[in-house]
């Protein structure tokens, strides 16, 4: 029996579960899809997942979506190395964690970037602009939490590292996009700012196999 | 050592937990706080939760917020009756569902609903009527997935159903407001439309203990 991932480069989504798999080390067969020609769609897919979003993850007849759920699924049969803690006071902080991150970063940090990443700097400029101030708000807590543990939930690596990196490299990749230069957003100097918030993306970025989550279109 | 749970009546994340305490069957000191008296952005709760929501739930020294976070831990601490499943398969199933209440029916679920209890029904009627459609149509994907299970995550009790719960009752709550009979949201003859999930919300309303969890200001 062995995985199958179905993922679109990009989707900060599809980079959470690579990066778990990667941590916990099981083989899967890599599925990418087009979103251009709609392979996302398809009553195929649709029949895995009926919202028609990335990640799926299939384990035999046993199809999971959602990439925290994947997260947790995988957490199960894979316990080692834990991701979700190994005490119940762990447990409770790391997943508190992922639903701040889902909860007060993802919506503002979604805000602010997609406009910019699919050309709508122009209609939507105001709602950057502040989607922005709150993203520089949550970095700002971040970057607290980080001058205290190694990583966002304790000093151990865990779920609300791997649900929190890629929608800051998304929003990384979105600030420094040329077309927002314009906009003033405040993140020119990223790491004289949060330079906690950079030296944990590094520990992140130097794990084994990280090279291989890097979504290809960006390379 | 004793748990103690900062609530605002009407809440549907703090019912949420009261619920899972019931099932799990710890006691706990119960603080209902008054948001009209800002009881829950005082600097003593903010040091709890920065946030300024509910709920929070102590253990002596260890403070846990957000609702699902905090059933994580109550499942970790008293592994039965189990809510998250017993198979890696159950909990990520129970996991997806989870996240499905979050990410597609939390959001039109409130902007339907809170706009009518909180007195902005004419500022809001295209938003609400908009969101109307959408918990519709979530709904009668609930109500297929309740037609194969007795519950929304197999035939056991799970976390997905303690999270939804809540919501659909404060919905039913909002669309049976005599000012949103107006706005013919389509939801009057909800056991009609909805016999399955108006059968599983019975069913819930059978737990022992589920009385005590009742929004006190409904009664």
């Amino acid at each position: 029996m062995s995985y199958e991932l179905y993922w679109i480069s990009g989707s900060p989504y599809s980079w959470r579960v690579m990066l778990a798999l990667e941590i916990k080390g099981p083989d899967y067969l890599s599925h990418r899809l087009d979103p251009g020609k709609g392979e996302h769609k398809t009553q195929e897919y649709l029949s895995m997942n009926p919202h028609g979003k990335v990640p799926v993850l299939t384990d035999g007849d046993t199809i999971i979506y959602e990439s925290m759920a994947i997260l947790a699924y995988l957490e199960a049969k894979h316990p080692e190395p834990a991701l979700f803690g190994a005490t119940p006071e762990e447990t409770g902080h790391i997943w508190q964690r992922v639903f701040e991150v889902e909860n007060y970063i993802q919506g503002p940090g979604a805000g602010m970037a997609m406009p910019i990443l699919f050309g709508e700097i122009e209609e939507k400029r105001n709602d950057i602009i502040a989607c922005a101030r709150v993203c520089h708000d949550e970095l700002s807590s971040l970057e607290k939490i980080l001058s205290k543990s190694a990583n966002l939930a304790g000093d151990r690596l865990s779920a609300a590292d791997v649900a929190f990196y890629p929608l800051l490299k998304i929003l990384q990749r979105a600030v420094g996009h040329e077309d927002a230069k314009t906009l003033e957003l405040g993140f020119d100097d990223f790491e004289g700012l949060y330079p906690k918030i950079a030296k944990w993306a590094g520990s992140i970025e130097s794990l084994p196999g990280y090279d291989k989550t890097i979504p290809p279109h960006w390379r």
